[in-house]
Formats: structure tokens, C-alpha cells, sequence
């Protein structure tokens, strides 16, 4: 402060623009290259920094992050195998059309070429999962590089979008921060999109599906898909895997494409128009022998309302227009749910326990894979909540997505429903949510084996042997969850009935902090 | 065995040739798109399988047992993000040129247009980290491609090779397992790489580096280049970091190139010429503002007697047929180490006791960062031993090369010596160590914090603030490594002196099965 020339590096320059475009979080894993960045942090304030002990812990929380604040974190990873390690929870992040802004420190750019043990190729390391790709060049203009990956974070509906940033463009002196570019907004649905829709609802309404996705799965959009089809008879139905559904009371009963391939066939097969806003053509999840990839009745005609880069929320509003003029919504989920029942533990029962007792306002990061699939039927009238599901299908995600969601909402209850083979992935996120003091209560469905993958090889052959069985048990030993998480820095306990469950669910909503549940599932 | 036509699915005739490729192990972390794969597995037999719970584990698991049993293990993983998880290590085992064959389940042929959920582009996560790539096209054809992945992994120096496999072409049927490919041998080194080395040794030996990489390290590479030492008055040393070094009495006391760039500089600064001999030009592991890349003096020479593809151990015979006829080696490492302190644990001390307490044919895992620097001189005369480090720089391959070095050599007990930030990164090996009841007693370094990063923060600024130390440190909450190793199945011990770790030591190396100890270091 005494009037002279003030100087800054690159990488204080990148920070400062960060903030200036109104990023507020930083998920970290920092190495040797990202030191000037790490160093800028305290100097710039504004970006609240998190600490993850693996990248899955990183990028799967900056999905988490920006499900709920609609905005994106920043990541900071360590070269190329830093970035590989990201790179499955910023695939499922893609697949949520969250926009992330990954930074990834490199080697000086005169050190390439010397090939030192880590040196890899990092652009060919992003570009399968990143939509947007740069490598800042120099100082000068590294801030405006962090300014342009903003705006491709941002641009709708959300990308990946990956700043290398080699060591010498971080500590090399930068004239000062970049400006923000404008965030461009979704596109609106053209009038023939909407006109279309609203003819072939005319047509035969009941034969038709309204298949919602991304935005078009917010209230606004729940609200107007459910009174065109009060008003024409159609289905409406969720993608099978979505990055977040208010639900609850007050919202309205909708159920998702089931994921089992012949379930999900026959809830489709009345139909024969299929209208997709902000969703995708559904399609089974795994090929089989024998069975259709696309779970539409064959001929079932496909029309796009709105595609993920337009307006969903608009185009259903105009499409009610059309079709469901004074028409009001059905009536929404309504009554209290029971006490929460008592027990051995099921599926049902599991259910109904949550039902009674998720907090309002409460956030439901669902990993349960097989555990999971039937909860939605019993707790439509739950108090109100967010239902956040894996939708890239690379498991191991639940709980980054836990801690992405409690730092993006203090105050309000994470809930995990989480399959032990999916927590293992990146158990070590466990740590950040006590580390964070994250309202988070993680419950892990003990069935210690890969139950989907039992299922999927019962598909395949005969009689599986022991090896194979082997491959999909995670017993022997057997894992002890309420220990791992100890070791971790969070509080946790057993329950093996549902009368326990309540209890401690009860016990964790009334008080701040993690919490975990290693409950037994048969 | 009726006499009638037999048949055999792609993955039976995949499985089937890698067996009859010689291939014993296979580490993997299975999905839906590999259980073809995997029920083939107990149909053929002579795999041997072993779960990870997470892909880093499986790939550097892949990496320790290459290094050991010196052939390829297989490795299966799910789809682009199963491959991208196992990346990190794929690296570490690249720069370690150890073959593997890593076996990738992807979506059925046709289903890959749909883009479900998982779809990603697998080849382009496979090829920068990969030598080889091959999607396979039909199940007739699938034997064939696993024959040429066997021969690609293992042509000298060893490669990665990555065999995408659609689930149609491990299902459908298949005309049988393929022959194997005949295994390159490693090149022979030109008469001309000898001579010129001959002539630079004569011209000055004393100022002549001979450094050494890969097979040069093996115990006859290492008897040769001490012969030649002894001959010409030429320095040896070991590049900084080393797949494997045999060590020990009656080996020889081989130093390393020194991380610490400034060290570096100065151990090599008399040298007006450098002999590689299966090692690369010494570089900075980073680079720094106003450091050289280059760790070798200015204008120092730089001859190749043998690239990493060529039989290094061949060209320092002929190189000492040269310029040391009828010399013998040095005298070898011999004495007995001196019975382990007691005390407060510094880093002289944990050498000192493990020099004393090492059992004969100690795998020795090194991932100890920070800590394990200064280990070398104090081990020169243990027990003989091998030493495995970690060669790509991506810290979370410790515990994971812990289980491929136990499951390749039954019989001989590892020793990690574990930093206990890079140890998070792959912590779920702790359970396979425990499943395969592998005789691995794991040490972890438990200083609460990236040292490394801490030294790295200091050369950076001046004072480092809150934000930067908090995501440095590992404290905050501590973990606990007794919980977390046993709530993997791993028994363990906190340690907090020497005399302690002499003692858990003793204990563990008398009994079968893994123990971890968590010990205080300053």
C-alpha cells in the first residue's frame, strides 16, 4: 500500500478472475506445479477451497457443487495422471451437464520436452471428457484463458471445460486480471418444436410419452409437463438417471425409466410418440443378446421439444400453452407419510423409514444402485427434497457428490443412500465431509458383494464358479464401515433393523456434522 | 469330452490364449460388460484373480507383479472411466517399462450409437497412457487380438497395451483360442555404442558418469558397471528413480540421482560426460524459475551404450570386455548391520532399523517420499533384497505395488514403506492385501501433512497463508491408520519410537498375512 507498482503472477491473475466471474469454490488435490496457484488463493480471498485425498473425491464433488448452486466449482489437479484420476466423476459430472472448470498444473512449458517422469499428455488426457480444452500459453494471457473456461463452463447446458496451466505461465509475472465474457443463455425452443409437440398430442395424447430431463425436471417444468398431460392424457416419466429432482410434497408423483431392460420395455410400450424435453432418445444400459438397445416400442415416433442446449422450462410452458390452456396441475403429493415402521430391514421398509423422516429440504444423493431402485413410489410425499442420482454410470460417486452438495447448501440435510462396492471407489471423500463439518448423514447399504454384477453374471452363464464369484463378493474379509469411517475423522454406527435406522437417522438430522450408517441389507 | 462340436464364446477364447500365452494373473475391477469375461475365467482356469476395489489398485498391482515376476499380468476393467481410474498407474508402470495387459469391456457393437450412459470414448483414454490399442472387432477374431497384446506388452523394454473388448465380441461364439506370438528379444547394442564408450572412459574416467536405468540395474548389469568403475575410476549411479534394484550384502552400493535439484546439481557436477546405459537423460523432477532442466553440467556429453530397447546388460559386458579385462568388481556390500536403535523415530533411525531387520529376500516398496530419501546408504549391507520405487511420479502406487510384488513372489515378505498421503490415494489395496493373504507388512509414514508440498510452498512465497497450509495438511481431523487398515481386514499397530517399530516389525515378519504400521514421524 505505499503507491508503488503493484506486480502479480499468472496464477494470481487466473485466481482473481475466477472470483471476478463468481466462482466461490475450489475442489483441490494440489501438486508441486499447482504451488503459485495454492499460493495465490490466500493472497486473492473469495474461493472457498476444499481438500479432497483423491481426485474422484475432487471432481465428483464439483458435480455435487454444481447440481445444487447452478453454478461451477473450480477443480486443481496435478499434471496428467491427477487429471486421469478425475476423469470418471467428470465423465458422470458431463453426463449431469454440470459445468465444471477443471485447472490442471502442468510442467513449466521449457520442461516438456526434457520428458521428467511426469510428464504425459494432458490435452490427450482431457479431451475424451471435457468439452472445451486449452493450454494457457504465457502470463499475459492466462487470466483471460481462465475467463474464456468460465464462459465454456457456463455455456448452456453446462460443459467440462479443462485449463492446462504449465508451472511457468502460474509464477511468471501477468499483467493483472481478465474480465468476464458473458455467460450465454439457454437457447428458446423454436415455435415449430412447440407447434409440432402440441399436434401430436392432438393426435392421440394417451399414446404419447413427455420424457423430461435437465431443467425440464425443475418445478416450474414438473409443473407444466403434469398439467399437459391432465390436460391430453400423456405419460410423463423422468430419464432413467437425472442430475436432480425436486420432490416431495408440494411436487408432483413423477417415476423415472426403470433400468432393468424388460421392465423399462413394457412401462414404454404403450407408446407411440415419444416428445423429449431436455432428454434423451432412453436407451437400455448395457446391451444383451437378444434385447433391443433402444427401449421404445418399435416405430414409436421420437420428437425433440427441446434439446439439452434450449430452454425446457419455456418450451413446456409454450407447449401448455398450445394443448392445456386453464387447465390447472393435478393435484400434488399430498398427506404425511406413516411413522417409520419397524423391523428387518428391506427395500420397502427402507423406504418408508426415509419417507417419515428426511428433513425438509433435504438432499438425497443417490448411489444405492440395486438397493435404490424401488424408493420412489413410497416417498413422493416426503417433505420437500432434492433426489440427486449417478448419471454417468461410473460408480463411486455418492459420496463427492455429498460433500459438492453440502458445501453448495449449508443448512440443509445431505442424505446418501450408498452401495458399499460404489463407496469404495472414493471412500476417502469420507474424510473432507468431516473435515468440512458437512451436514451429511451417509448410509451405506452393506450387502458386501457387487449384487448388481451377481445379477448380470446370473444372465450370462449356468452355474458361476468360485472364481468368478469371487470377483463380485466383497467379503472375505468383510468390510467394517463403521471403522473405515473412523479412521477417517467421522462418526458412525451399525444398524442391522429398521428401528435402529430410524434411530440413528433421527439422531444424525439433530445434530451438525457427517454421519454414517453401515446398515445390513440382505 | 463326448466326442461332439465344442463352443467356446470370444471370452472363453480370449481367456484361453493369454493362458497359453504363459499369462498367470489377473488383477481386476469387473462390470456388467465383463462377465463374459469373467465367467470364462472359471471355465479355462490358470489365472489367477484378484480384486481390486478400485482401478488404481488393479494397475499398480499389474505394475508390481511385471516388475517381479518379469512378464505381463492381464488387468480387466469396465468401460472408458473403469480404464480412466487405472490410468495413474498405467503411467507409473509405463515409465517403469513394465508389459501389461490391460483388458477393457466395452459396450456391445451396436449398442455404442445409442450413447448410453457409460459411453465414452475408449481409445482416446487409452492411447496416451497406452503403447498399444486395439479395439476388437468380432469374437472371431478376439483370440488373435489377445495374442498380439501379449506380444506387444512384452516386447522389450515392455509396454502398456490396452485390448478394448465390446461385450458382443466376448459373447458371441468364437472358433477357438489363438497361437502366441513369438516374443521379441531385447536389440543387441552396436559394436559402435561400445567403442565410443570404451573411448570416452579411456579419454577420462574419472570424469565419466555411468548411469544406469532398467536391466543395467539388474545384479550382473550392476557387477559389470562396478568392474568398469573400478577399471577407469568412472562414477556410477542410479537414475532417481528405479523399477528394481537388487540390494544388500553381496550386491553393490548403488546410490541415486538426488531429487532435490540443487543436491543434484552438485552430485553431478564433475562429470564431462555421461554414459546412459537403459537410463535417460537426468532431468529436475520439476522445474523451477531460474533452474536448469538438465541435471547434467553444461556441455557435459551425453552417449546412449544402450537405449531402454536394447540388452543392456549384453552392452556392459562388452563394455567391460573392453576397458576391464581381468579386473575384478570392487569388494561387495558385507558386514552386519549393527542391532536396530531405540529412540524417537527420525529418518537415520527407521533406516538403521530396517537394515538390521530386513528378512533375506525383502521386497522392499518405496513410496516414502519425503521420508525415505536417505534410506540408501544405511541399507547397503541388509540382507539382500530387492527395491522398488515408484518411477512415474504419480504418488498411489505403494500399497497397490505391495500386492503385485506379494502375489508374484509367494514366500518373500514386502516391505512398504508408505507416505501416508500418497498411501490414500489407492488405500483400498489394503483389502486385497488382506484377501490374498499377502505377506506384505506395510509402514506408514504418518507426518499429517504433503510434506513434499510443504517444502515446494516454502520455495515459492514468503509466507504462506491459512487457505494454502490448510490444503497441504492431513490433519484436521488426523486419520487414523489402525481403524482404516482395520476396517479393510488388515491388522495393525500404532508405533511411536524405534524401539516399537523394531518390535511391530519382528512381529509381522514372523507370521503370514499382511500388518500395517502407523508410525509417528516429525
Amino acid at each position: 500500500m505505499d503507491g508503488g507498482i503493484t506486480t502479480m503472477t499468472g496464477a494470481e491473475a487466473l485466481v482473481r478472475t475466477l472470483v471476478a466471474c463468481g466462482m466461490e469454490a475450489c475442489f483441490a488435490n494440489p501438486g508441486t506445479s499447482e504451488m503459485h496457484f495454492v499460493s495465490a488463493l490466500d493472497r486473492v480471498g473469495g474461493l472457498r477451497c476444499v481438500l479432497g485425498l483423491a481426485e474422484g473425491v475432487v471432481s465428483g464433488a464439483a458435480d455435487g457443487y454444481a447440481r445444487m448452486a447452478g453454478k461451477p466449482a473450480a477443480i486443481l489437479l496435478h499434471c496428467g495422471p491427477g487429471l486421469a484420476n478425475a476423469l470418471s466423476n467428470l465423465h458422470n459430472a458431463r453426463r449431469a451437464r454440470s459445468p465444471v472448470v477443471a485447472i490442471v498444473g502442468d510442467h513449466a512449458t521449457h520442461h516438456r520436452a526434457w520428458d521428467a517422469p511426469l510428464t504425459a499428455d494432458v490435452e490427450g488426457t482431457a479431451r475424451p471428457y471435457s468439452d472445451w480444452v486449452r493450454t494457457a500459453q504465457s502470463a499475459r494471457t492466462v487470466a483471460a484463458d481462465g475467463a474464456a473456461a468460465v464462459q465454456a463452463a457456463r455455456t448452456p447446458p453446462g460443459q467440462i471445460a479443462t485449463l492446462i496451466l504449465p508451472a511457468d505461465t502460474a509464477w511468471t509475472e501477468a499483467p493483472g486480471p481478465a474480465e468476464p465474457l458473458p455467460i450465454p443463455s439457454a437457447l428458446p425452443p423454436a415455435p415449430a418444436q412447440v407447434e409440432t409437440a402440441a399436434r401430436i398430442l392432438r393426435r392421440g395424447g394417451a399414446e404419447v410419452l413427455l420424457l423430461l430431463g435437465g431443467a425440464a425436471l425443475s418445478e416450474a417444468g414438473q409443473r407444466d409437463a403434469f398439467r399437459i398431460a391432465a390436460a391430453t392424457g400423456a405419460g410423463v416419466l423422468a430419464q432413467m438417471s437425472n442430475a436432480r429432482i425436486p420432490r416431495g410434497r408440494g411436487r408432483f408423483p413423477i417415476e423415472r425409466v426403470p433400468y432393468p431392460v424388460d421392465l423399462a420395455l413394457e412401462r414404454l410400450s404403450r407408446f407411440r410418440a415419444s416428445i423429449l424435453v431436455g432428454a434423451k432418445h432412453p436407451v437400455a444400459f448395457f446391451a444383451y443378446p437378444g434385447k433391443p438397445s433402444s427401449l421404445l416400442p418399435e416405430g414409436c415416433a421420437v420428437h425433440v421439444l427441446a434439446r439439452p442446449d434450449q430452454d425446457a422450462v419455456a418450451a413446456l410452458a409454450a407447449l401448455a400453452d398450445e394443448v392445456a390452456t386453464g387447465v390447472p396441475p393435478p393435484a400434488a403429493n399430498d398427506g404425511r407419510p406413516a411413522d417409520p415402521p419397524r423391523g428387518a430391514v428391506t427395500s420397502e421398509g427402507i423406504a418408508a423409514v426415509l419417507a417419515a423422516l428426511l428433513p425438509e429440504g433435504a438432499i438425497v444423493v443417490d448411489e444405492g444402485v440395486t438397493t435404490g431402485r424401488g424408493f420412489f413410489p413410497a416417498t413422493h410425499a416426503a417433505a420437500p427434497h432434492d433426489w440427486l442420482q449417478l448419471t454417468g454410470g461410473s460408480i463411486g460417486e455418492g459420496i463427492p457428490l455429498a460433500l459438492g452438495a453440502a458445501i453448495a447448501c449449508p443448512g440443509r440435510r445431505v442424505v446418501g443412500l450408498q452401495a458399499d462396492g460404489s463407496a469404495l471407489y472414493t471412500v476417502q471423500g469420507l474424510w473432507s465431509l468431516a473435515r468440512e463439518r458437512a451436514d451429511a448423514t451417509i448410509i451405506i447399504f452393506a450387502n458386501r458383494r457387487y449384487a448388481i454384477l451377481r445379477h448380470e453374471l446370473a444372465n450370462v452363464g449356468a452355474n458361476p464358479g468360485r472364481t468368478a464369484l469371487d470377483l463380485l463378493d466383497l467379503g472375505n474379509p468383510d468390510l467394517d464401515w463403521v471403522r473405515i469411517a473412523q479412521g477417517f475423522g467421522v462418526e458412525a454406527a451399525a444398524a442391522a433393523d429398521l428401528a435402529t435406522l430410524a434411530d440413528l437417522l433421527r439422531a444424525s438430522f439433530a445434530r451438525r456434522g457427517p454421519f454414517l450408517i453401515e446398515l445390513a441389507v440382505p
